[in-house]
């Protein structure tokens, strides 16, 4: 099987094509999935780079089509964290905190950087069929964007930061904009501001907290942070209204020094949000309240995929897909 | 007035007596409170290394009899945050995180322990007569932690850890059994399970992350992080369930590494908690809920305040008081 790999070395791990990847055995309740399209995404970017010292295939945003269950011939995109079904948290519907889950292309379980993969048939969602492979693709870190939503009452929130105007930035700033929240963007990239939907507008740099110091009104009672820089949390907090609520939306390789006293002072919320589930998303495609197409800045055939992390990697880009088969 | 008083110094603050510190002056509605009792908390001990660059009176933990106002001739204990009453959090009922507010013996207001302090009328609370100055001088300390109470529906929570045996951590293990939650206090002070209330027991030593890491069981829905030790955050988070949340009441006075990895992928609340209302920690003392007397390990009179703050510094002191008047 044709794929990418992730292999450890010194000094740095490196991912590399590779036409003899052993081919994907399923037995149910696992699926085959025949791999369509696959989005690279930050997390892989860091995998590559040495990140929870992964080797194996990577990939955990794609659209496929599925090869034998249930679901065969059908297109499909899946839930990435593949949970063990009989712990206690699965029980309670904790799937995704299940502390035997396996993740594609993450933890313990190969990815979609490859012609197939296997995930469990509940992880698996048809895709509508007004929803093409390109925003399909998108399915994944929507579905992340909309767990802000299962885990906060939106209406309690008249407005709202977003730091960080990257992929999951912006995926954030729809989730919000689309529970009415009034959002506003900031980071380096103003020209963005076309990405934007309606309710939110970019409000350029993240501001230095002196100048959101000054007044109550300048802070904000939501601010989701999604610059994947840990310093960052630090002017979060004091961009945040007292008893306001952070939310931390990604996850850094280091550990970073942060002075949490204005955390208690304020009694601020900090909320980690990880994975979502995907209906909402899916239903947000489908309706075409969010379009990720403009997204897409580059794609490449599977076996140029080293190129694609490269193109990936390079400032200022948002989307790379890799295309794996004909749809 | 006779005091002590924290003058910035190079190395270091000290905290010295003075039997010539200004009269304290007061209008409505400000009133002057003569001081019976006060207790050394460790925000003072830090203050009195630097902390928040304070000079003047510190103390903010006191019991006392009003001079002035409507109050006069009553004893007293009082809220600690003197706020604006103009801004928009105060009308939101955020007197509490005032922009503009005061501090007793903290920021910008002169402390307890002195011979007179002055606050605004409506920060003062009438001690009940079953409620000794013993236990009055208590008040603000147990309210900080009924603050928890406030914050979260503790009827949600079947379990909590308390990690740190401190003053803090206790009072936290008393509110939290108070509404019905078992809980485990972990710290150095295995003898302190004597103070602990009914439904609370002492765990030990704070476990280390591996040794919690086994199972899903040994996660705690609820962990309070009580120690002081912002480092102590990363353990904290170890043990907390996925989903759980972690209540940090304790500040600190410089910025440690911290890896909020865990924080996200198993979405973690991290809380902030200050200060609380003093109604029910009131209450809590005069039905005897609470009885904090065994804390009290030494006091003082004013004159030897410097010892007095030697001595509370001394590691398993629990309470150090300063007799400051005869009630």
């Amino acid at each position: 099987m044709r794929g990418l790999v992730i292999r450890a070395g010194k000094p740095s791990s490196t991912v590399s094509y590779d036409d003899g990847l052993p081919a994907v055995h399923a037995s149910a309740p696992e699926c085959r999935v025949r791999v369509t399209t696959a989005g690279i995404c930050a997390t892989d970017l860091a995998l590559a780079r040495g990140y929870m010292s992964f080797e194996g295939v990577p990939g955990h945003e794609f659209v496929g089509v599925a090869v034998d269950g249930p679901l065969a011939g059908k297109r499909v995109v899946g839930e990435i964290n593949a949970a063990c079904g009989r712990c206690d948290r699965c029980a309670l519907g904790m799937g995704r905190h299940c502390a035997s889950r396996t993740v594609l292309g993450i933890l313990g379980r190969s990815g979609a950087f490859a012609e197939e993969l296997a995930l469990p048939l509940e992880n698996l969602h048809v895709v509508p069929d007004d929803v093409p492979d390109d925003q399909a693709v998108f399915t994944e870190p929507l579905a992340a964007a909309f767990e802000i939503a299962e885990q906060l009452e939106l209406a309690e929130f008249p407005r709202a930061l977003v730091l960080g105007d990257g992929r999951l930035g912006l995926l954030c700033a729809h989730v919000l904009a689309l529970h009415g929240v009034e959002v506003t963007v900031h980071g380096r990239h103003p020209e963005r501001a076309e990405l934007l939907p309606a309710g939110a507008t970019h409000g350029g740099a993240i501001p230095e907290p002196d100048a959101a110091g000054g007044g109550a009104a300048a802070r904000s009672p939501l601010v989701v942070e999604a610059t994947g820089d840990p310093a960052v949390l630090t002017r979060a907090l004091a961009l945040t209204a007292p008893r306001g609520t952070v939310v931390l939306k990604t996850t850094s390789e280091r550990a970073t020094p942060l002075d949490l006293a204005p955390l208690v002072v304020d009694e601020i919320t900090l909320l980690g949000s990880r994975c979502g589930a995907f209906a909402p998303a899916l239903a947000a495609l489908s309706d075409g309240r969010v379009d990720l197409a403009p997204w897409i800045h580059a794609r490449f055939p599977l076996a140029d995929g080293p190129q694609a992390f490269a193109r990936a990697a390079r400032p200022g880009t948002l989307k790379v897909l890799l295309d794996i088969a004909p749809s």
